[in-house]
C-alpha cells in the first residue's frame, strides 16, 4: 500500500481495509486476510492464469451519481467479461480504489456490498489492492485473475475460414443505455428505457458460458469496443477475413423499438461499446455443443469467417455497406 | 480494455498500446504482444505467485511536474519493493494508466522509456493493463506478480521472540526528500538536497536482496508507511512485542545533517513514509548469511523481538519514549 493520505468519510486507510475490504477477502486463502503486503496465489496443477485489468473513471465509464453498488459491480464485471471470453474461470481480483475526498461511509459500505454480492454470484475473491484519495473523479482499477486448463485459453487469433461467427445476448443495449442515462430516447416506454439503462449500468458477464467455450470456440473476444471493432480485432489477429450480416445481429425489443422510431441507427448499435457479450468463431457443426453450453443464454450466428482480409458487412437487405466508424477507436 | 475516450496527445488508445506499450511486452510470452483481451501466465512448477497492487496519484505520491521517466519508475518500484520484501522474484506487471487529457506524446514516450529501463534493470515484463483519460490528476495503478518457491513467501506474521530486527539501507530520506521537493531544508548543501530528493522520487527496491531473504527472514515488510508503523504491523501480525533502539536506526549523511541542524527530528524520520527499505526479523546467528546476501547493501540491526505485545522504543540515550504518531496511519 502506498501512503496516500486517506481521510475518506473520517475513516483511515486501515479502517477502510478492516471494515470494508477484509470481509471481502474472507474465505480466499491467498488473500492472507489482507494483512500482508501481497497476496499468495497458488495455481492448481494443469492450469494457467489469465490476467486482465480494466480501469473505470467516473464520468467516462459510469456516472458519478450511479448507485455505488452498481458502480462496484460494473467495475468487477467488465473484468469478469474478459475472463469469460478467454474461457477462464474467475479466481482472484485486486482492487485499486482511488476515492474523492469526502466520500461518505454510507457510499463506501454500499460499494463494498455490491462487490460482496458479485463475488458470491461469480465465484471470485478479493486478494489485495490499494486505496488512496484524489482531487479528481472516482477511479477504480481492477486486476482479475482466472484459471484456464493449460493450453486452453481462447485467443483472438484462432479464427479459421469456414468458422461461423456467433455472439451471445443482444447488441447495442449498452450504447442505448448510456443515451438513456443522459436523458435521451425519451419517446421509448419507461420499461424499455429502464431495461436499456440497466444494461449500461450493470453488464452481465457470461461467466458460466465462458467456462465452456474452450471446447468449441476457435477465437473469442468480449464485445466492449463495439461489435464491428471487436470482430475486426479477431479477424486481424487471426489473419482472416469475415462477412457480417447486420440483419442477423440480435437486438433486444427496446433496441428494435429505438431503431423503428428513428431514435437510433443500426450503425450506432453495432459500433457502440459496453455490450460485454462474447463474440466467438466456431465450426458451424459445433452448434449443438454451443446450444448445450449456453443454457438459457441466447447465442446467434451473425456471419462467416473467410479467407483473405477485412470485414465485409451486408445490410439487412443484403447490400454491402461501409460504416463511417467501426467503434470506439478513440481517434 | 474499457472504452474511455482516449485522445491523449492526438494518439488513440490503440496507438498508445502499439507505439508505447507493445514494445514493453516484447519478450514476455504470456503478454501475447498485448494483442488479446488478457495475459496468459504460466507459473513454473514448485512456485507460487505473489501479487501486489499500488496506486499512485499526482500530487499525493509524486509531484505532477516530476520527470515522466521517474514517475514511471517510482510507480513500478513501489510494487517491486513489496515483492522483494516477500522474497519474490519479479515476473509480470499490469499497468492502468489514467492520463489527463492533453498529455503530450513526448511525455508519454519518456514515461514508457522509464518503464523500459526499469523492466531491464529488475527483470519484469509488461503483460497487460488499460489506458483511459481523466479530468483529474494523473493516476497510475500497477499490479505486480512475482514467483516464490512454494511455501517460502516471507510473511509479516513470522517474527519470533529472540529474533533480531534488521533494516536495509537508510531510513527517513524519503520523507526528507519530499520536504526538499516542496522547497524545504534550504540550509542543507545542494548535493545533500539532491540526494534526498532523488530518494523520494526514485526509491531503490532491493530486488536482488529480496530474492535471498526467505532463507533467513522469519518475517518481513517493506517500509512504506514509516519504520515504526511498519514494525508495528509485523509485531501485531506475529503476536509478539519488540524493542526498537532509535540510536541504531541507520541514517544517511544528509539526514544526519538535517537532524543536527534542527531542520528535522528523528521522530519525523522513523515515522515518515516512502523509505522502501526492507524491514525483517531473523535469528541473530543468521548475520553471516544476511551479510553474504546483502552484498554492498547496508543492513543494520535496530532492535529485538520479545514475547508479549507492543513496541518499546528507546531514545538514543536509552530512555524509553513515546511517539506522538507512528506513521502515515491516515487518521
Amino acid at each position: 500500500m502506498t501512503t496516500g493520505a486517506i481521510t475518506t468519510g473520517n475513516w483511515g486507510e486501515f479502517d477502510l481495509i478492516a471494515r470494508l475490504f477484509r470481509p471481502l477477502a474472507a474465505g480466499t486463502p491467498g488473500a492472507l486476510e489482507l494483512k500482508d503486503d501481497a497476496a499468495l496465489l497458488t495455481v492448481p496443477p494443469g492450469q494457467e492464469l489469465v490476467a486482465t485489468s480494466d480501469a473505470l473513471v467516473a464520468g467516462i465509464h459510469f456516472l458519478s451519481d450511479d448507485p455505488p453498488d452498481l458502480i462496484a459491480k460494473k467495475s468487477l464485471r467488465v473484468n469478469l467479461s474478459d475472463l469469460a471470453a478467454k474461457g477462464a474461470r474467475p479466481a482472484f481480483y485486486l482492487l485499486s480504489a482511488i476515492l474523492p475526498r469526502g466520500t461518505s461511509r454510507e457510499w463506501l459500505q454500499r460499494f463494498a456490498n455490491g462487490l460482496a454480492e458479485d463475488q458470491a454470484a461469480f465465484g471470485i475473491g478479493l486478494v489485495g489492492g490499494d486505496t488512496t484519495t484524489t482531487d479528481g473523479p472516482l477511479t477504480l482499477s481492477i486486476t482479475a485473475l482466472g484459471f484456464v486448463p493449460t493450453g486452453r485459453m481462447v485467443r483472438r487469433s484462432g479464427a479459421r475460414p469456414g468458422d461461423a461467427i456467433f455472439v451471445t445476448g443482444t447488441i447495442g443495449d449498452g450504447a442505448l443505455g448510456l443515451l438513456v442515462s443522459r436523458g435521451g430516447l425519451a419517446a421509448l416506454g419507461s420499461a424499455s428505457r429502464a431495461h436499456l439503462r440497466s444494461r449500461y449500468r450493470l453488464p452481465e458477464p457470461h461467466v458460466a458460458f465462458g467456462s465452456h467455450i474452450s471446447s468449441f470456440a476457435h477465437a473469442a473476444i468480449d464485445v466492449s469496443d463495439g461489435l464491428v471493432a471487436d470482430l475486426d480485432h479477431v479477424l486481424a489477429a487471426s489473419d482472416v477475413g469475415g462477412r457480417l450480416e447486420l440483419g442477423r445481429v440480435p437486438l433486444s425489443p427496446p433496441a428494435q423499438d429505438a431503431l423503428a422510431s428513428g431514435a437510433a441507427r443500426l450503425e450506432d448499435l453495432v459500433t457502440g461499446g459496453d455490450d460485454y457479450e462474447i463474440l466467438f468463431t466456431s465450426p458451424p457443426e459445433a452448434w449443438a455443443a454451443i446450444r448445450a453450453a449456453a443454457g438459457g443464454l441466447p447465442v446467434t450466428e451473425i456471419g462467416t469467417v473467410i479467407a483473405g482480409q477485412g470485414l465485409a458487412i451486408a445490410a439487412p437487405d443484403g447490400t454491402p455497406i461501409t460504416l463511417a466508424r467501426t467503434g470506439f477507436r478513440h481517434f
